[in-house]
């Protein structure tokens, strides 16, 4: 990504015919021109784009043997800048994405290898999708010019006593800690793009601060009091093999799990205290669903003094206008887990409760895209000055 | 039913060695001794069961067609003194159970008939699994001497005026509507017992109001602010060719439906009413999920002043000690509907909140069966003078 | 049900009322009659069951931690004469049932013991649920007089010489071999009568082998180029924890697995062999399917000269009159693995090909219950000298 | 992007600034270059797509309430030509696609009107998504410059006596038959390219004959005694509402459907005696599986003397060594259906029986994209002169 080109339709012949392309069959790429939703957010980087060249974006893919690597594999497979030079995997080392992954089988990646025997030199920027605890010595032991987005929990409470509490461990990487970047990105998006390590949120965590910040903040809504009743599908689990997710201990089924003790409290906790300016304590019951991908937050909540339902749909209305993949849904439109499965979509939505005062506020998004590797991507795409969508217009596959 | 006999083992032999069945291969039965589990509700009926010759009572299924009426069935082909004599189904007259329902086709039952073609001097009791709205004429219209479990919507409201409000159309059989006895069976079984006419309660006022009425009755919970997230499995829409309930349009995903404004919100609000003695108001937003049968419902509530939550699970341990199908599960065990699936079970438990002051409950029931026709055929059991539990001693099946 | 007998009825009321129950709530039980069907083959343990004490056969489950384990479980529940007082789990001794099955919760059982701590004294029969290669050396070890059913494959090839070449391993008690029955109960059920070690058959093999054993042998259809196309439910291949098991990795899809290596193949040519009097070579390919239970066996095969589809059927029907639980379809009505769910049942149909001289002959069991468990139970009720169907006339649950 | 250089820029510059749209935000589109693979076959279509404006060619979709119409959609979203401009639906006429698909909600497209009310003025090419029999007469009413590619069966089958005798009434568009050409791209590409009416090959024949077609040509396997298991996902039955496809009546299960009977048989047979060149007759038997997407076909097949398995791999794998959507499996890798969801993959392999001189082939598609709107899209790109990976290049979505 270094030696940019300066002038912008040459080059952008330069990438579409360049002619070393024309030799070898499956692997030779051609350019297509693709439209994409244009919004204000990513206006600004019209020029920046035209001065990079295809795939010039050395990335990293650490821990590429689970659901939000392969996920992240997925999405930069039509990604104009990304191209992935390295993929790690301990336990996988030395096997290729399509026997880990055979759906990804037609890319043509790196082999997996130990994580400690990547050369980063070759790398630009990195998504860590390596499991809670391990990361933090991972990350330090990085090239200190790497961009990194990790997907883990371990960056992503700023008091790294709460960290302790919940994790059990002390924090490894306190400095680490006070530079990144919590990288929910329409909340943080003028953070992000100036970071260097951003704190991917938790799939539950994006799902309803989307929704409950901008309320919060606009003392809509109270902050005492609010019940969160989630749902999730299964792959938010991971892909470690254990009884409780086989498909016969989840097929026709749903249950309640971490009730109270879920890690994701703290996550949340602190962003919607940062929104309200003190402290939030909140119910929160997650529940384990037949579904692989997929999550809805159902948020029962008080409306503050003299506000109405309608004045919360107004304001996320107005807040999220400009964004592209946050959506208020129409007025009694219920959103669906399955209109934005394997999109970054969050759609949300607002409904008067029966008791007067309160409402009730649902967000779904795909726990793997928005709630993990869908978000990573943009985020890094904001940090490598690109516009934010790219790589992540899909639209939602149903039925 | 009419001529019992008087004198116990004698009779029961003369159930049990009927020269009359060594002919026809198929069609004959022999009488095997099963176990059941005795509760101190079910020890009175000893002495009257020993005088009801096997399956004396001769049982109309109003509505066979549907998944209520078909499961009506499967509980059946075990009880010992309930046999089926008429089966209607408007639609599907003249068809076989085994036509309309292939899983059933090993038994040996009379056609479906239109309901105007039922010939009810054959009858003693009926189970009426017919649409809402279209059952009280045709109740009206059945000879007063039948026992009757309507499990339709049509009698559960005791203010007519509601059932206008929430249904559409005025009540068409007030005088019935004031004789009909609310079948939630653990609460009013009393009442049960001497009922005419049972209104078989809906799936989700089942598993909210067996946790809840005891609670609010022992004043250890608040009736206000109690918020109630229910999800459902599909069978609760019924056996109705629509769109919505494709198999397309559910797997995979989950939903929320009529927020606001379910019609079971009534006949739950007048069940926790009138255990609390004042008007109560609830938030209830149900989920559709991928799963046909099983029904969870998360409460979250406000403890009254000075009441914990062990104090909730330790009545409701007392209340429901001898109960057989109402299980409280032990501290900290989270129930799954997979864990009732097919059982007349009901598992709730009860847990902290993170907020100070409140506590989460959960409940978990197959809607099909305490949902609907197990508990239908609990009541009627009681109504005949035999143990509740003939018929219902089905474990779960899982997986 | 005329002619009442006399010595009976004092013998029902000494198990009924036996007054060492009258004490504890949940756990006395009370006896129920209840209807079963009779067919031919029960009929002649009229006064055999009636001489049984309740419970009286003292079962021991050995590795009761698995899914037919559990299902054991769950068909005993309802069993007037067979209770367990020993459940083995190496992995989860000193565990409850309910902990382990939170589904059997309510059954009041032994907890898990380690098979080498288990006090065989006090058991009259058991069912081996123990993984295939580990079985042998255990049913060695059992006093001799016990009854045994082995549900794994350790007994089921005559030919120990197949054993070591499918298994990898040498047989370790070619003495136990010799003796063991194989228990396809409707095909070897006189000398299951007889046995003291029964090898159940695989789920595949019962599918297959109980249309095809008859047809092979009546020379209806030729013994070469059978082809067979089977899916199975996820549960055949256990609860340990497999990553290719999890619910994200089987939703939603299916595939082929074990092509030409399948171990049910030297199971399925031998029984098919022995119907031929020749060796017989099948084409076997499984496939994993997102359900649960159930299984489906798709069989192609070439009619004899001059046979006819009709006389495939005709000759099953009269194959299996008698038979309460394999079912012939109408003509033209094709099985689903959802009408036998839970249930002991096999249905199978032929059908005509369009390709002259072929037929088309589908099998449908629940791999659980007539494909292992239930099965189990069939020939143990054999063994013991009781109807075959006690305990397994549960319908199947659908939806 | 400002600073417009050379002839190439210019270019961009009206594609994706063109005044017209530069008003509301969402709406707005910017033009990213995106990679996709090129194979030998677009290689020649370099130059045409540089002459061609971004969505100039206007797109009309017939039938768009259908999961073939919304799966078109999907596809198109991202396709840098197509534009649609016109959408039928006849039951939802005055609908947006949002309330219909509300996936699609996101997108800016024109509401669904009745077909007769549609302006074809605006419309180059067409996808008609119709039920069967209704297309004929729709098709002869259309402009005769337009480009259609029909989904239906209607023009599938080249012998009219032949679509009259499965789908029981007479052809009556023979003329337009006469000039359809069948879609099966692989195969047929030569003739796709100059087509004005292209037949898209149904779901099961696409997937049986990319596998069986080159072999049959290649005498490599009996065109004789060919068995077709297939397996599909209800998705291929539509969007109408039918009780036998209920999420209630589909999960959990498996059946077999229109066994001898399936309509798909005659084209299956025409495209195979074509291979042959002589009548072929298949043995064809389909099931239904809980899933929405995807299919299997296992086939199994007589080798031809003196062929091996390995010469069939061989000759696949050289068949379609420079086919993007076609995939040879490595040697022993047993392809899922869920490695091609939502791509317009198909993946098939061979494997050896255990019979000797037999053959088990296995082919997978997604049936909504390569057994449909994927397959039509890839036509249609040909027919329109522009790479046929236009717009296809998603990979699948797993888990």
């Amino acid at each position: 990504m270094s030696s940019a080109v300066a002038y912008g339709s040459v080059y952008v012949n330069q990438r579409c015919f360049r002619e070393d392309r024309a030799k070898s069959s499956k692997a030779r790429r051609v350019c297509v021109c693709k439209s994409v939703t244009l919004t204000p957010q990513s206006l600004q980087y019209e020029k920046t784009k035209l001065l990079m060249p295809e795939k010039s974006v050395r990335i990293g893919v650490l821990g590429a043997s689970g659901y939000t690597g392969s996920e992240i594999v997925r999405l930069l497979a039509n990604h104009p800048y990304f191209g992935i030079t390295v993929m790690t995997a301990d336990r996988k080392a030395g096997q290729s994405i399509g026997s880990v992954f055979p759906h990804l089988a037609t890319q043509h990646l790196p082999d997996m290898i130990a994580v400690n025997d990547a050369d980063f030199s070759n790398v630009d920027a990195v998504f860590c999708c390596l499991p809670h605890g391990t990361t933090q010595e991972i990350i330090k032991a990085l090239p200190k010019g790497l961009k990194i987005v990790d997907l883990s929990a371990d960056f992503r409470l700023r008091d790294i006593d709460d960290y302790e509490k919940w994790y059990g461990q002390p924090h490894r990487a306190p400095e680490l800690q006070r530079e990144a970047v919590y990288g929910l990105t329409e909340i943080y998006r003028t953070d992000i793009k100036d970071a260097r390590l951003v704190a991917n949120p938790g799939c539950y965590p994006t799902s309803i601060q989307l929704p409950l910040v901008p309320l919060i903040k606009a003392n809509l809504i109270r902050s005492e009091n609010i019940i969160i009743d989630a749902k999730s599908g299964v792959s938010g689990a991971g892909r470690g093999a254990k009884e409780a997710n086989l498909y016969t201990e989840i097929a026709e089924g749903i249950h309640s799990y971490g009730i109270t003790g879920h890690r994701h409290v703290p996550e949340i906790e602190q962003g919607l205290a940062e929104a309200a300016n003190s402290k939030v304590t909140v119910s929160f019951t997650p529940h384990l669903m037949p579904m692989s991908r997929g999550m809805q937050s159902s948020i029962y909540v008080e409306l503050a003094p003299g506000a109405s339902v309608e004045d919360l749909r107004q304001h996320l209305k107005v807040f999220y206008e400009n964004e592209e993949f946050v959506v208020l849904g129409k007025e009694k439109e219920v959103p669906h887990t399955r209109h934005v499965r394997g999109s970054n979509y969050c759609i949300m939505n607002v409904f008067p409760d029966r008791i007067t005062g309160r409402a009730i506020i649902l967000s779904v998004i795909d726990n793997l895209v928005k709630g993990a590797s869908g978000q990573a991507l943009q985020n890094l795409n904001l940090m490598m000055g690109i516009p934010e969508n790219t790589g992540l217009t899909y639209l939602p596959l149903f039925p």
